[in-house]
């Protein structure tokens, strides 16, 4: 998330009542969940096998729970708890607005698009041209929809990303600020869900096709002319490229990357990275050929077992 | 799709500038995808691969991309591009109207029928008597509700079909103009969503029980008294017939059939056609008594590996 | 579900015209199907398989197809169809009353929630303080949300339990009576569905934290600082203890317990109760680590094959 506007290390640090080392005066333009970092954004880190991670960065600006030299044109705010600070900034500068209308007055909508009864727009969404919203669609704060867009009943774009820290007795949840982008000519199936960025961008590329019943994680990008079937649930953070198809049922675990042009068949599940142009199957997910071969044997198994 | 007012080929091939062969004066009284054709229909093919299938369906005129004979008392219509002129014939003759209401005034709702808050009925809806719709439930245009019907809240009945050309850097987009048609006694969960049949009609029939979050594809037909569990996944040109059982989570692909009676245990993928009155399980599918007599062999292949 | 006025068992049984044996005076304060059912309820049973039950529960009164001495201390009404009749005191007691506006006026919500705009909030239901129900949230009769709750959009809670009787040639439905209840600090993710109870309550412990298109159905029990991924489904009457976590797309059959702290991997299908604090792969689900070698084995099933 950028900053409407860019505040001085002295000022954040003032919010959150922290100490700080580093140029008083430096900017922080941006909040950015670790996975998402920019220059002139400040992040945080709580778990010291991720604070190389944190400082190495391109975040210029770091909440940490340890007392350290600070990098070379960077800061450091000290912190007992950088998960409760960085919290506490987002929902200072991305506070949650009531709605006033089923259509924020905020929000621009372009020529010729068509928004059906009981459609629910957020503050600040804006709407290409020639965009069809169809009944009871909902679409969250700050989300951004190209032109040319399907969006079918019932689909919500930008719901919180699912993302909770586990304290000793409850979970915190990490506030998010980030948007939905879906790009144009996409088409969004009935009751797919969307979830936006922790503090960046949901992508759903130029000319994909979800069909029904989707989840789509934050954070997750997906790349143009992607095809996913009906109840296919990707976690956040993932990264699928151009022309991957994924038939129904398929889930993909967070973190990882599906190479351009991939054909997954139904009901597999990928808990790794998958290379490009080729077809998958199974749970856990093989080369569709692999897989085949495997099923092939599994057949001959009771004459293996006469013949022991 | 029957035309409101047929046409003959002559007039059809004006609409889309084409030449043809045949009688100009043959009437054209439905526009129908190949899957779904009857005598009068037009339909389309563009794949040598499917021309024979074309040519001798039920369809009486043919949107073709080759210049041939046409068979007796048939007509072709001779197209660069067979998927494109077809679409802009369902465009012309079933073109999308924008509600101007949550209950369409053209919508007919019968005797008895309850329509809670937040319910949207499209255009040209048919819903019979004693059904109960709970909020926030969509019907789309020209969809038909029997009798004594229940449809849970955020269920969407008559979305578009899932269906996409793929074309060099793009999907095209098959404009459906089917309907859903949910015969009477029939109960759909919540946020379940059944798609409209892209010419034709996806049905429910008489009795079947639909549980929440399950997706059913354009032009499946599911018979009477089925009954599905929540997050069953059926794809699109399925034939269930009567009785049948699908437990959470079941996938079913398209284009398949599954027999009388038949019942399949949860998270089963299915990808042939089943016979009726016998129980299934896995993915891929087997006879349930196959699969447990093959869960119980992978359980002595730490044996059979010790040994060898 | 409590009668707001209890009856005696003379009056129960002259609603549905059937015979009684036991003291005409006893009270009846509650109907309950057998699972839940609690001393002062009248149940049913139908299957000589379950008379035993049936008869030896806490419930004060048994409506029972078949003729026998009534237990001590209790009372039996004798009908030719108990699940009918059944269904006819829950109708009688609990009849369907449709909504007059978006937000029942007999609901009562707390200070400083925030209903977003296209929420329906049924009769008698309360929410708790500092609740945010986002757009296009149906919340059916009855339920109880607790303070400190946030439920996206398209979210379901409360609609009816998916438990119908087979007859000869069609299902009859039970008419649910049941609740929700969500406890406090509980999110709810878009387009999930939570169904009531038949007649007790589908309970979400406290703190409980679960994704979008998640599935929750009638009568099970959630605990505390549960964490469900998304596209979950539990069936009916499940015992989930606190600390368990679900990853994506996993199954859960009816009628089974899953002990704190368990942790289950995506995809996963529980068809049996489940030990607490270990972690389960696979369908059928296994511990985690026993699945993992078998994965290995199969990899090895070239080389047996080859040896043999």
């Amino acid at each position: 998330m950028q900053l409407k506007t860019p505040k001085t290390i002295k000022e954040i640090a003032a919010i959150i009542r922290a100490e700080y080392d580093g140029d008083p005066e430096m900017i922080v333009s941006g909040l950015n969940e670790i996975h998402r970092v920019k220059k002139g954004d400040i992040t945080f880190v709580d778990h010291p096998k991720y604070y190389k991670k944190a400082l190495s960065s391109a975040a210029s600006t770091i909440i940490i729970n340890k007392k350290m030299a600070f990098p070379n044109g960077k800061a450091l705010i000290f912190s007992d708890d950088p998960f409760r600070d960085f919290v506490s900034l987002v929902k200072k500068f991305s506070p949650f607005q009531s709605a006033e209308s089923m259509i924020s007055p905020s929000a621009t909508i372009g020529k010729h698009s068509i928004l059906q009864p009981g459609v629910f727009i957020g503050n600040h969404v804006s709407i290409g041209k020639n965009c069809l919203i169809h009944p009871n669609v909902t679409i969250y704060d700050n989300c951004v929809i190209g032109d040319h867009v399907v969006i079918h009943s019932g689909a919500v774009i930008g719901a919180d990303a699912f993302y909770f820290k586990r304290r000793t007795d409850h979970y915190d949840k990490l506030a998010s600020c980030g948007r939905v982008v879906i790009e144009d000519n996409v088409e969004i199936g009935a009751n797919t869900t969307i979830d936006k960025g922790v503090s960046g961008d949901t992508v759903i590329g130029a000319g994909t096709k979800l069909d029904n019943l989707i989840q789509v994680g934050h954070d997750t990008i997906i790349g143009k002319n992607c095809l996913f079937a009906a109840q296919v649930g990707v976690a956040g953070c993932v990264n699928i490229e151009d022309d991957v198809i994924l038939w129904g049922q398929v889930g993909v675990q967070k973190d990882l990357t599906i190479g351009k042009g991939a054909v997954v068949l139904g009901q597999s599940g990928i808990a790794k990275s998958l290379d490009g142009n080729k077809t998958y199957f199974g749970s856990p997910v093989k080369e569709a050929k692999e897989k085949m071969k495997e099923l092939a044997m599994m057949k001959r198994l009771p004459e293996i077992i006469e013949r022991l």
